[in-house]
């Protein structure tokens, strides 16, 4: 099983808001934003395992500024760091209207996808690679989103974080 | 400018799990979900506040079994706080099948939206005046919830929180 | 095979009027509405029978008033009564647009509809046990409901009925 | 104001039925075909009306055989009668499978729409002239449905039909 | 294996614009436009071929005149001549608003379709038996379209056609 | 007014064949892809222009090998060419399944797009500045193209074309 690079596997998706997309502002609703954002992300995911991929979490998101009906969604889905059957997935959304004052960037999450074969038993996923030292920082930074996660879910006692008890008590 | 019980503006929406909204195991998508949650919540907010609401923020969702093409969804959501302009919603997901062993609880989030006129402009929200116990416990976490979303956008330092640093010493 | 009351299997629906569900006026085209008004009634009879439930039947459907864009649709439906294989389901249509001057009743309509397996073959359904005054009156006025579609679809001469014959006699 | 025939608005619709239309059972649901006998109508009554018509009533349909994912729906839709500012569409579902036994009729029913201007205001609709034996008949007994509408709708008293009550007395 | 005229699989499809359909001018898109076409052609095909088609080609399409948001859209599908294994079917567009000043003709195109059975090896289709002059003329021409169409997929060399090289010499 | 590299408004779209895009025999429809095509060029052309641009015509498309539901579609459309008002638009599109056997080519076509401002009317287009071989071969032989779809709208005559007639005789 070999190993990846991130950028085997990046996923660019472009989609125009549409009017049933919007809200009574005429603003993209964020559930479809998060709705395209999964599918981005299950893409991304699903040619790095080349298995089907299936949502395991989404990790907190906020909408700060409006996308408006008819501008133009650009979603870019890349790995940043695989845990044996699972894979976290950094999805950055960026925004543009017809004058092109260039994209705006306006939303970021982490994904994490679970490898699974059709009977929905969990596979082990290849190794990834980095290359950059932008990917280098999501990799290391990725094992304490995931001791959130873990918290979060109450799979995981606080007391017994590493990374995120040393950021709570102001030391890192 | 009244006050108002959780119970007036409770949501709830119930769908039909459709091929179009499955992956290739036939399975509920992670993000349609997230779409029916998100539009859920807005109705609930809105119904609130008196006044359109959009998406400020959805808290870490995990997905843990899956709900099956066919299978009934219903969705419950309810406002459990109110910030000045924002309000936060719980949102129960409950998932059926033909045979009805009743319905499985299958996630649950917390959404925030923001009460806005029609230039999208930030309004004060009415105040909620809790009844049961478990709508009082709901009210205290919010707060706990509230820090934990302001450190993770960055826009709280992980020291300033009261609740949280508590929780992450094991003092809680 | 148990007897259920219609309160186990009451379903209620919420959507949202989006564009393109809207005529030019941009109010909710009744096409629309019917098939959400089937989806939530197909819902509740197979929540009594646990079985797919397909439709049979839909009794006459009036449109008033007009639901406009952006107003928010809740479709509640209750089993009336059950006919050995059929059930007869009361579906109630409510409207209410963002200022919250409670909700307005829109539509009301009953449908009919049929249990079966998988191979399309009918099934018995279990017995209801009506539990308050209005799902009794309910209860007795079904079967006047079901001679006047036996005499609509032509599977019943109107001489043969008792209580429509009685009421277009102008003795009921 | 002119008089015009049936024929120069008569309406054909063909759709194919696709997954996402149907039930468990792979059949087009009710309310689908529902939606489709609204839009086709919709579209017969503007063209007769030259102006945006809406749903007003729509009698009992009943659903005998099902139609199967995958087959034709043809939806053949005629301007009956016209009431000052209303009109009534006889509305006509055939299905067809891949191997052309021909069509079979699925489905029939009359639907009630009204012209009406931007505000929604109702408008006088343009006379129907029949030209053939059939749509005599339609035009005929358009009279009998339209006092049947009246009295489900409680606006008219069933003592006070003339042809119904003949009906119901076995004298017709 | 009988001969079959164009009126036997003659297929109308009537569509009206609604938003979601629309780009930012509120004029229908020409992909959703080319995507109903496909659809009426696909029927069309599959009713004389009496078995499932597949599209193969798509000749030029050219949109000159918008249709906008609100408009019917007609498309009338019919055979104009079969080749062994495919058959080509010419695809007419027609347009009209509210107030009927008659149809406008919107656009046109020729697609040509390929008889499949449910592992996708090509079938034998039904001859065509014209009737009409109009319907001679198509089939006449549609062997320059055919060559055209091979040599634009470089199956064939432009000097092996024999109409398209009169017509480039200006000889026809 | 300037000059710029296909590069900069180059447009990657990806999606997922979901079933309701898939005809009976579990394959995408050619008119859905076609769609797909349409919304990626006309972003890919508004990138260029920065002002909404709408479909003016599309050239031949064939369709060899068929895509399967659950696999995944990438279109990429880049600026070729540009004419006054009108931007020709390169579109390729890739399949690929879940076994990373890499991409696959599917398709390509060529489509004309035209700059408008709010009322329809045609806007001047920034010109195109092409950096690699490819696009200069590309801007080349887009002439042809234009001098073929001009003829094939009966907008020039053959004999008035130099590139085509050149082919047409196997002097080219």
């Amino acid at each position: 099983m070999d190993c990846k690079t991130p950028t085997i596997s990046k996923t660019v998706m472009t989609e125009m808001v549409m009017p049933n997309d919007t809200n009574p502002l005429h603003n993209l609703m964020g559930g479809n934003l998060m709705r395209w954002m999964d599918v981005a992300g299950g893409i991304c995911a699903r040619r790095h395992a080349e298995r089907v991929c299936v949502t395991a979490s989404v990790d907190t998101v906020s909408f700060k500024s409006p996308i408006k009906l008819g501008e133009i969604v650009t979603i870019i889905a890349k790995v940043t760091r695989v845990f044996t059957t699972s894979l976290e997935i950094h999805i950055e959304v960026f925004a543009e209207g017809v004058a092109s004052n260039g994209r705006r960037k306006s939303n970021e999450a982490y994904f994490t996808f679970v490898s699974v074969d059709e009977y929905g038993n969990k596979l082990k996923v290849p190794q990834l690679a980095t290359e950059t030292p932008e990917e280098e920082a999501q990799y290391e930074s990725a094992m304490r989103r995931r001791e959130m996660r873990l918290i979060l879910a109450k799979r995981m006692k606080p007391e017994q974080s590493t990374a995120l008890k040393a950021l709570f008590l102001g030391k890192e």
